[in-house]
């Protein structure tokens, strides 16, 4: 009997390991949904039932003002990045969440250093941080423009691990997921806003383009994935040509992160014992 | 029989008409219910049906990338700010939010103007943004606590009111709500904080040196309303000591604000008809 799947079977081995662990993003199959319950109605209750502990978890972490969860969302165009976020996080207080949506850098931000803007959005004290795109844009189009060359990319892979080690070591809990979508299902999503007009504001001409270059993208998606998964950031893949087993199986990562932070809420406050307000 | 109330029956008089109009905060009923269905249910299930219209009207100012809509909430300490955020945007999707809390301003932030910290955080195009407090603060702590003479305070005053309209006039819908809870009420409250424990880390002792102040509090507050209503940026006094009542009365409100947007998704586009996706 096939073992039950795991979420680790579905983590890109860490970079740093010195064993070379064989990792091939094309060895995923995107139909697959190892963590359905086998329905859409089944996979929506099991997705609300994680939203109530979520929403109890994020506010232990508000409550402490101590840690930090950082959620990074990659995907080709029509991933799902949007709708995870809609979905998974629907039962979630408002208050305790921030989603950063990261678009095409103003001359600004280009006239700095790739992960000074990133830096600038990372997670406070009790926050949960949501990157809706993120810096690894910046080692995926550059890379398939050929804008990069490979020292220049190996460099920002390291410039990476760097950053993200930096936030681990300073309280933030870090993962990262990457939708993975199969070419053919792109395809459909990407037809069904064309056929819409009321979609056409999601869409773009230039989305075309990049579909063109799916191939290399999906290289390029690859060695940054090998390149920056580690013990303190690791890289997940979701199959999410399904998209209620997608917004499952991230939830289920969530929630097990946040189960692993051992959240409590601060002790009381003895100067409150007995108080009487007048 | 009497009139059915109205949303603008709580419309703080404009500070700029020429004929000066009767307004004293002590005149609104924390406890009244003008605009609860009758029942915590009703109340509920009338707070659902406008959050998803709410859902759907946030969708097409994302889609527009045109307007820009601010909500500001102040009140009293367990006035249910956090509360009402919770509720209200509940079915609205968090990728359309922005919920900024201000605290106690930081040490760079004392070193700028008042204004400043809030004018950096005020919504971008397409984007609903909601203050958790405001510069509103800098107009009622200081003046309670004696630090801000009256020509300080009025000039403050009329700082707000040029900030409000150079956000009005470059595209931002404005409306403001003073979240209006009794000393009653809030003892209450206060008392259920201190005696859960788990709740202590909502509490400091300081907050009951406020609710000493609670007269001079509500002297400032009605100050600074009258002040600072205006056509561009009205207050609205809601009456809060009912938590369904509040939430509804905050959700008509913009429910009506964003119909009154006359949203409209962009025109479709002709680059994309008939396209196939290969």
């Amino acid at each position: 009997m096939a073992r039950k799947p795991e979420l680790d079977d579905f983590r890109v081995p860490y970079f740093d390991t010195k064993k070379i662990e064989k990792f091939a993003l094309a060895d995923f199959d995107p139909s697959a949904k190892p963590f359905s319950t086998g329905s859409k109605e089944g996979d929506r209750d099991r997705l609300s039932q994680i939203g109530a502990k979520l929403d109890a978890l994020q506010e232990c972490l508000h409550a402490q003002q101590l840690q930090r969860v950082l959620l990074v969302l990659q995907g080709m165009d029509t991933s799902g990045k949007d709708g995870t976020v809609r979905a998974v996080f629907h039962e979630v207080d408002p208050l305790g969440l921030r989603i950063v949506p990261f678009k095409a850098p103003t001359a600004n931000e280009l006239a700095h250093d790739f992960l000074w803007r990133v830096h600038a959005q990372a997670p406070s004290a009790g926050e949960l941080t949501i990157f809706n795109r993120s810096h690894y844009e910046d080692v995926l189009v550059p890379v398939v423009l050929g804008q990069l060359d490979n020292d220049a990319r190996e460099q920002r892979y390291r410039q990476i691990r760097g950053f993200e080690a930096l936030l681990a070591e300073t309280g933030t809990t870090i993962i990262k997921c990457m939708l993975h979508i199969s070419k053919d299902e792109q395809r459909g999503r990407l037809q069904a806003r064309i056929d819409d007009p009321t979609r056409h504001w999601k869409f773009d001409v230039s989305d075309l383009e990049a579909r063109k270059q799916w191939d290399q993208y999906q290289a390029a998606y690859h060695d940054a994935l090998m390149a920056t998964s580690t013990p303190y950031a690791p890289w997940y893949v979701i199959p999410a040509n399904s998209k209620t087993h997608r917004n499952v199986m991230v939830a289920e990562l969530l929630l097990r992160t946040f189960e692993g932070l051992k959240l409590e809420y601060p002790p009381a406050k003895e100067s409150l014992k007995g108080v009487k307000v007048e």
